[in-house]
């Protein structure tokens, strides 16, 4: 039998987790920890580069891998960890500083942005994708999953690799981007791209009165058939096949139209708020979770930074 | 009693040590080590950001171990280790990478001194300070031995040990350079400081004739009564009570001089090439010295360390 491919992923610690996440990227996951030896981290060192509330970040690391785990991911079938317990990320990282010239890092989309916008980011912004590089070059990933937007990251990744190999031998493993072409974008509740920053998202994990009360603020004046974003918020939860009657019978009836969305999406969200909750009041056993991920890793993760010492010269034997 | 201060120095490895190194820096960890408590570490990381040899680099680690033992330095007294077998000192320089700009890091010498020479820098070079700092604050030194060109390195780390104090409580000791101001100068054969990059030294471990050659062809066209350079070098080794006589009894008879300056030099340098080779000779052993230190110092940055991950929320216990 073939062994699987190895893929890695990094998943931002963000506490907020909502309707967009969930249909846009999350679910993926659960395709993917059937067809990949998937790795999911939690990319603790990276959220450092802009969380400065330990707190915030804290209660964020658990509720990300809560839900998770509440979505369905199984961490039999993928091995989740948090980055900052496997301290070879940041040594490859400096490693690969090393063999990186200032104008290439320079070219990187959120360098360039943020010198368009004459922001003062930090060294960790700017260094982001060298350990981007290491999170995923360590484990010698096949696959990467991402957004289009997010290609320059594996591009990166992929010249540091061979940049590295050329001058001290092949060591890595070129990773190919897995892009999520078909991905739906899940409108916010003003219509824009569902996204924590407009302020615009349908909680994942929020209690029903909670997903109640944004569904019931999701904007109707649209010159469509349908109230077009209610519209395509529910059909995530049901079949058109389904809607479309339904749609056609309440074509002004907003009212009853987002009572049927907020009924559809809670036989979908109720489990995993259960589940995500439950997970949520046991955090030693999360930690667990987490630990055992990191230990699975671990050993991997040595030994390519054993093999990386001993090609550069800093390792005796 | 009250406990000795805290010192720690890095050193480049460079495989070729001469008697500028010596006279200019080493030897005064003779008197460090009784001082302070003193950690002396092989900056091979650092070294990472010029060095693309890995033989050469490795060969390199082994000899200035074997060369600060061999000048008197006692692995009993000084805790002697490899930077790159600390893996806390890169991990420290990623989270003090995420509370530094960039234009901060920017006005660093080095960089600065590229920019100005139109270099492509590594990101290595540019992140040198971040590295350095967490070498030095990870320990709690109280101080570091510096030159007067190397002071805003620990003005840096100072800066690096505030910013993170202040953002996150209480953490790091601020350092305090320790300035050797009295060192002399050593001149080399052409009467420039003596350094590699000028190609104009006298080896500390080099044979006696390698020695002999050297002293040979050091410039002796001066305008001062002695042949100055032979003279300033002469006097490292012997007294300038009885070198006066020396100089005055053969003004101008150079290749006296110079053969009294190479047997003068030999009564010091013999024991100290004697017991080198004797120490590069067993490398298995100046292998152990040096992970029995990284044990010793292991701890004390696992420890810190993990404050540090608690301090920033990525710790979750």
């Amino acid at each position: 039998m073939a062994s699987k491919k190895r893929l890695v992923s990094g998943i931002k610690p963000t506490g907020d987790l909502h309707l967009g996440n969930y249909f846009g990227a999350m679910r993926q996951f659960l395709d993917y920890q059937e067809e990949y030896e998937s790795h999911l981290f939690i990319a603790d060192y990276h959220a450092l580069t802009t969380a400065y509330e330990p707190e915030k970040l804290r209660e964020s690391i658990y509720r990300v891998a809560a839900g998770y785990i509440a979505i369905g991911i199984d961490p039999k079938k993928v091995t989740l960890y948090k980055q900052s317990d496997i301290s070879e990320h940041s040594e490859l990282a400096w490693v690969f500083n090393c063999i990186t010239t200032m104008p290439f890092l320079m070219r990187a989309h959120a360098f360039k942005d943020a010198e368009a916008k004459n922001k003062e980011i930090s060294v960790g912004t700017f260094d982001y994708p060298m350990l981007m590089a290491a999170d995923i070059l360590i484990y010698g990933a096949d696959v990467v999953p991402v957004g289009k937007d997010q290609q320059q990251h594996i591009e990166i990744a992929r010249d540091t690799a061979e940049k590295f190999n050329s001058r001290y031998g092949q060591t890595f493993k070129l990773p190919e981007a897995l892009i999520r072409e078909e991905v739906a974008t899940v409108p916010g509740v003003d219509g824009q791209k569902m996204s924590k920053s407009y302020k615009n998202t349908i909680p994942l994990f929020g209690s029903k009165d909670e997903v109640a009360n944004a569904v019931m603020g999701i904007v109707t004046d649209s010159d469509g058939e349908f109230p077009e974003y209610v519209y395509e918020i529910h059909k995530l939860f049901r079949g058109e096949d389904e809607l479309k009657p339904l749609y056609g019978e309440n074509k002004s009836n907003y009212k009853a139209l987002k009572e049927a969305l907020i009924a559809d999406a809670e036989k979908v969200l109720s489990p995993m708020r259960e589940k995500y909750n439950a997970l949520l009041s046991d955090k030693a056993e999360l930690e667990k979770t987490l630990v055992a991920g990191s230990e699975k890793v671990k050993e991997l993760a040595s030994e390519k930074m054993m093999d990386v010492r001993k090609k550069v010269g800093v390792s005796l034997n």
